[in-house]
């Protein structure tokens, strides 16, 4: 696939997952902490990655040396999850920079739909053995040729 | 104390904290996970929540029935951390507002003195059993005159 | 349903679930930290629970007021889990007392069967707001007529 | 130092330290959630490795190549802790095998004594590279001439 392929599926792509809200989720304050909205939309980074590379997973990316370290994260809670609850992740790619990539993710309580939270998350596609930066659009054609 | 002076001592008072890194807050690349920096400006919040109210303790206020939620965190990450290390967290307000407060955080990591993150953090002073927010400035001066 | 049907069939009753291990789950050893096994078998607990209920949810018990504390964990490891792969929790209720209940968890690793740890727990049935212990088979005779 | 009399010296040694309890170590039922006292003991290991071989720290023991595996945990858990509270971890060794070693620990909340969990934990003492196991006391004798 050449390059601007990749980047115009990239950014019209949407992942949803869905992710369940466990026990040691809660603090004492009985919702979820907000903390571990990071590990959520992370599933959420995952989840895309997998679909849109698949059958390649990004699991692997990262055992063959590329890895996509977060440089920035800023996120927004309108909301709070309980025990229980499911966590649906939507994921979409906002802009795409040399070597950084921005991800939005919205966090919605699946039971009534509210929004629980709104990231926006930049990542930047790294060699991990030569620890220096990647061409993101180098990273995802690579994987598309596997 | 007048609400004048504790929103000016606020605007001044400094806290630095120093947090240990445990071996399971390292990932697969051999270096802190990006969500634990969420854990240790907490650290830095709780420091300097004890430190300007002393003798009350934050962690009492919680039980008394309020508390700050987190409302938005915008993290940059500088630089990354490995087990053993030790992160020191500097801590300032930048900006009270009815019932926001903005904490800033600079991480550093002790060996070298390395800007690992930065942070902005909005918080809300909230009545935990009524759910409504409170006015930033009651929370400290009811705490004040504990 | 009579406490002699209940503890038959919670003494044959077998659960299974899969748990996804997440790149957070790791540490710098690249494998998973030993403390998350506790939580893949916590998801086997919850699992056994709310199947054993249904339609009655275990996280709405919670919130009823009994919950299931943990009072022993005796865990072996057997082998080890990478980011990526899949957790198989197979539980089973080795013993029932009067208050307490010991589950047994065994769990593989999907993609190739092997055994990576064995858990004894011994969970007590507690009224939260009483902070009192309750007798196992209450806990289920109530719940199983909801 | 010759193996006898590193092994008298392990098995005589007792390191104290304090762990302070984070919010985010809460969950629902407003107590530390029992994964957590996993991490609590894990401090009293290193504390007990660093105070046993300092000045050579643990934490570098890690990064040249030897490590010690957790084989197997016995916890039983006796009271619960709060946000706030300090946990003292006594810990010692009871048993050292070829390459097994056996600790126990004590865990206590700091402001009234009481006993919180009493833990036995088996390590393996391992060569990461080479993946194999190493005689405890080899592990031990060689970072003691460092």
């Amino acid at each position: 696939m050449r390059r601007e392929e990749i980047e115009d599926r990239l950014l019209t792509f949407k992942d949803i997952c869905r992710v369940k809200v466990r026990f040691n989720d809660t603090d004492m304050m009985g919702i979820v902490h907000f903390k571990n909205y990071l590990v959520y939309f992370d599933d959420g980074f995952v989840s895309f990655m997998n679909n849109f590379l698949a059958p390649v997973r990004v699991e692997n990316t990262v055992h063959l040396g590329t890895a996509f370290g977060v440089k920035k994260v800023e996120i927004t809670y309108e909301g709070s999850a309980k025990f229980g609850d499911y966590i649906i992740v939507e994921t979409t790619i906002k802009k795409i920079g040399t070597s950084s990539i921005q991800f939005h993710h919205d966090l919605f309580r699946e039971r009534d739909n509210a929004l629980l939270a709104t990231v926006d998350c930049v990542r930047l596609a790294i060699d991990i053995k030569k620890n220096h930066l990647v061409p993101v659009l180098d990273f995802f054609s690579n994987y598309s040729q596997l």
